[in-house]
C-alpha cells in the first residue's frame, strides 16, 4: 500500500529544531507549515515522504527557533539612533530626545521609522514586537508592510503633544485605531500608560477599565531609576509599584517594563499577582538605570521577556545581543555562572515574551498548531565552529548576524539575508532624508 | 608647474577616519600606504591630485580605525569553544577544559585552533592578540599563515603537561621558540607566568630577571576571582597583587589579566607602578567571577586594554561586543552615562593594548609612520542608520559583522569580509575533525 503525500505549503528541513515548548532539541528534523500553522514536526526523512509540499527549504547547518519577540520598544525612534550617547539621563531627554520629537514627530515619521525598525528587526530575527510610541496607525502600516507581527501601544500621557491633547484625546485615539484594525491577523493593541510618573490616578483606572472589558494587555514603564520612585514616595506616599497596587493594576495583563530598582516585597507582590516584565539590559546599562534582579525574579516564578527598548537608547534593536547580555549579567550578579542557563534564556526571548503578551496560544515556540513565526540560525561559520550545543551558541556565539530566514504565519520575511519586502527597496535614502533633517534642526 | 604623483602602494580612500591618536574625526579623507608604514592622511580630493597608488580601495560609507587589539586570549582553544557552558567555574575547569586538555593539546591542535582564532578575530577587525599558550611555535606559524600581528606567551607554570615538565622548562623552551623568530616583523614574546597560585616566588623571580633583561613584558591572570584571593592571603598572607609587588613584578612590564577584585590601595598601587590591565568582561561576567572596577581604574591613569579571553570561557573573539560590554557596565556599575563615553572604549581596544605590548610606537593608532594595520567598518547598513556620531557607532550600533577590509602591515587580509590566506580554505572540515575527536573523547 502507498500513501499519498499530504499537500502541504512549506517544508523547512533543518540540522536542529529547537522548540522552546516542549524544551526538546531535535535532530535532521523538519518543520510542515499549511494555511500558516506549524502542522508537523518529524524526522526529514519521514517528512519526505508523507508531504509534497509547494516550498522546501533546506538548512543543513542551521537551527530553526520561533521567531523572537521584543517586547518593548519604540520603533520609531530608530529614526534616532546615536543620536545623543554617552549623556546622563536628563540631559539626554531633556536637551535632546524630547526637542527632537517635538519637533520632528509626525505619522509620517513613525511610518519611516517603523519601517526602518522592522528592517533591522526582521534581519535580527524578531519575528513581534511591542511598541509604545505614538501614530500607532502609522507604525500598523509599516509592520504590515513588512509582513511583521506588532502590538501597538495605545500610548496615554497626562501632558500635550502634537499627536493629542489629554489622556482622554491619548485613549480614544488609539481605541479608535484598534477598531480600525480589528482582526488582522498580524496586528493587535495594548493599553500603554506611559510611566507612573506621566499618568494620573484617574487615567489608570480608565486604563484598568479598559483592559477588562476589552482584554487588552497594559504596558507600563515602572522602576527605571531610583529618581522616579524617591519622586513618587515624596509626592504619593508610595512606590510607584506599590500605587499601582493600589490602583488594581499589578495582575496578569501587566507588562513592566525595566523593573531596576525592586524591594523584596517588590519582587513577591510581582509573583503574587502575576505580573510580567520586559527586562532590557542594554538600556538600563547605557542610561546607568542599574541591574535589574532578574535572577530573584526568575527564582520566584515571575515571567520575564526581553525587550530591546527604543534605538536611542541602545542603539541596537538586537534580541540575541539583550539574550547574552541577560544571561551574563544574570550570572555576574548572582555570583554563580549556572544561573539563566541558554535555555532559559532563550525561553525569555520567545515564549515568556508571547505569555506577557497573552499570546501564547498563538506564537512563542514552534508547537503544532502555533503560527509559523520562525527564524533560521546559521551555525556553520567559522565563528561559530565548532559547535557541541546549539542552544547555547544562540546565545553565547551566535549574533543578529546569523540569521539567515524568517517566516512569520508562514510568509518569509526574510530570504538568506535578504528582506522580502519591495518596502526594504528605498529605505535607505528615506532614512538619509531623515537624518538631514533631524541634523538641520539640531544644528540651528 | 605639475607635480609628478608620488608612488605609493596603497590609497585607501574614506568616508571617515578615526586615527584615535590624535583624537579627530576626518571626513573625506584617505590614508596612504609605502612599505607597509602610513606615510600620509589628507583630504581625499588632495591625495587623488599627489599619489600615483599601486592599488586604491574607496570606501564611501566606511570608517577606518586602527586594527583592534585583544590584549588577552588563548587563541588555540578556540577549538573548545561553548564545550562547557554554564557551569560553575570550578566545574567547568577541572571537570571540562582541563581533562579535554589533557586529551588533546599537541602541536598539531594549536596550530590548527590558532588558525580558527585568527580567522575568526580578522574578521572581526582584530590585527594583533597577545596570547598565553601552549607551543607558541605552532601559534606563530598560524599567525603568519594569515598575517596576523601576534604577541605569544613564554607560558610557564609549576606543574607539568605534555608540553613541558616544570617552570624551566617551560620557559627554556618558550625562550627558544623565541630565538628562532626573531626579527620576523609580525611576531614578538612576552613572559606569561600563568597566575599567582600557579607560579612559585622563585619563578616570579626568574621572569623578573628575564623581563628586565630582554625587554619583554610579563602577562599574567590576577585577582580573577575572590577565591583566589583569600586562598592567597591564608598561604601567603598578602594578596597575590601585594605578593607580586613585593617580588617586584608590579611595573609597566606588567600585563595584568582581569583585575575584577581590588581594594582601594591596589587600585592606588597599579597606578603608582604603571602596570597594565587586560579587561576582559564577557569572561568576567560568563564564570561569575565580577565585575571590574574599570572606572575607578581609568579615573587613576591606568592604563586599561580590552581582551576576550579565551573561547571556551567567552565564547566568541570579538573586541567590538568587548568594547560595547565594557562601556555599558562601567557606565551601570558608575551610576553616571557619561562614563567610559564612545572614544575610550575605542582608545581602549586599539591605543591601550599597544601601549601595554610596548608597541605603541608601532600600532595602535592611524599615525604617520606606524604601521599600516587598519580596520574599515561599513556604517552604512540598515542596521547602523542614520548615523549621527561615527565613532558612537563604532561601540553601540556596529558589531564585527560590519567590518569589511582589515590590513595588516599593509597588506590585506580581509578584503570585502573575505579572507585572503589560503589557509581559510579547509579550514571548516579541519575544524569539523577536531569536533568529532574531542566529542568521542568526552563520551568516553
Amino acid at each position: 500500500m502507498t500513501l499519498t503525500p499530504e499537500t502541504i505549503d512549506l517544508l523547512i528541513e533543518a540540522r536542529w529544531i529547537a522548540q522552546v515548548q516542549p524544551d526538546t532539541l531535535l535532530d535532521n528534523h523538519a518543520l510542515a507549515v499549511r494555511d500558516g500553522r506549524i502542522v508537523a514536526i518529524l524526522p526529514t526523512s519521514e517528512a519526505r515522504q508523507r508531504f509534497r509540499p509547494t516550498q522546501r527549504t533546506t538548512l543543513d547547518r542551521h537551527i530553526l527557533i520561533p521567531g523572537l519577540i521584543n517586547l518593548h520598544t519604540h520603533a520609531a525612534m530608530t529614526l534616532m539612533r546615536g543620536l545623543a550617547d554617552d549623556l546622563p539621563l536628563m540631559d539626554w531627554l531633556q536637551k535632546h530626545i524630547w526637542p527632537t520629537e517635538a519637533a520632528n514627530v509626525s505619522p509620517q515619521f513613525v511610518l519611516d521609522g517603523t519601517r526602518l525598525a522592522c528592517a533591522e528587526m526582521l534581519r535580527g530575527g524578531i519575528t513581534c514586537f511591542n511598541d509604545m510610541y505614538f501614530y500607532p496607525e502609522a507604525a500598523a502600516t509599516a509592520a504590515t508592510e513588512f509582513g511583521m507581527r506588532a502590538v501597538l501601544g495605545i500610548t496615554t500621557l497626562e501632558f500635550p503633544t502634537p499627536y493629542a491633547s489629554d489622556a482622554d484625546d491619548y485613549l480614544n485615539k488609539g481605541l479608535a485605531v484598534r477598531d480600525q484594525w480589528r482582526g488582522h491577523p498580524l496586528i493587535s493593541f495594548c493599553l500603554a500608560p506611559h510611566a507612573p510618573y506621566t499618568v494620573a490616578d484617574t487615567t489608570f483606572e480608565r486604563v484598568l477599565t479598559l483592559s477588562e472589558q476589552l482584554g487588552l494587555p497594559v504596558h507600563c514603564h515602572i522602576h527605571e531609576t531610583r529618581h522616579e520612585i524617591s519622586e513618587a514616595i515624596a509626592q504619593h506616599g508610595q512606590t510607584p509599584l506599590q500605587r499601582l497596587h493600589r490602583l488594581g493594576l499589578l495582575g496578569p495583563a501587566l507588562i513592566g517594563v525595566h523593573a531596576v530598582h525592586l524591594a523584596e516585597e517588590e519582587l513577591d507582590l510581582l509573583a503574587a499577582t502575576g505580573a510580567h516584565i520586559a527586562h532590557c539590559p542594554t538600556s538600563n546599562l547605557k542610561l546607568a538605570s542599574g541591574f535589574a534582579p532578574v535572577a530573584a525574579m526568575l527564582n520566584r516564578g515571575i515571567n520575564v521577556g526581553l525587550g530591546t527598548d527604543g534605538a536611542a537608547s541602545n542603539n541596537r534593536l538586537d534580541i540575541f545581543g539583550e539574550m547574552r547580555l541577560a544571561a551574563l549579567l544574570a550570572k555576574g550578579t548572582s555570583g554563580d555562572a549556572a544561573t539563566l542557563p541558554a535555555r532559559q534564556a532563550l525561553r525569555m526571548a520567545t515564549l515568556n515574551g508571547a505569555r506577557a503578551l497573552g499570546l501564547s496560544d498563538e506564537i512563542g515556540s514552534l508547537s503544532l498548531g502555533k503560527a509559523a513565526d520562525i527564524c533560521a540560525v546559521d551555525l556553520g561559520s567559522l565563528e561559530t565552529s565548532p559547535c557541541f550545543d546549539p542552544v547555547s551558541h544562540l546565545v553565547h556565539v551566535a549574533g543578529r548576524e546569523s540569521v539567515s530566514h524568517v517566516w512569520i504565519g508562514g510568509n518569509c520575511c526574510v530570504d538568506n539575508k535578504i528582506l522580502t519586502s519591495g518596502r526594504a527597496n528605498n529605505l535607505d535614502s528615506v532614512v538619509a532624508l531623515w537624518q538631514n533633517s533631524l541634523e538641520v534642526r539640531r544644528n540651528n
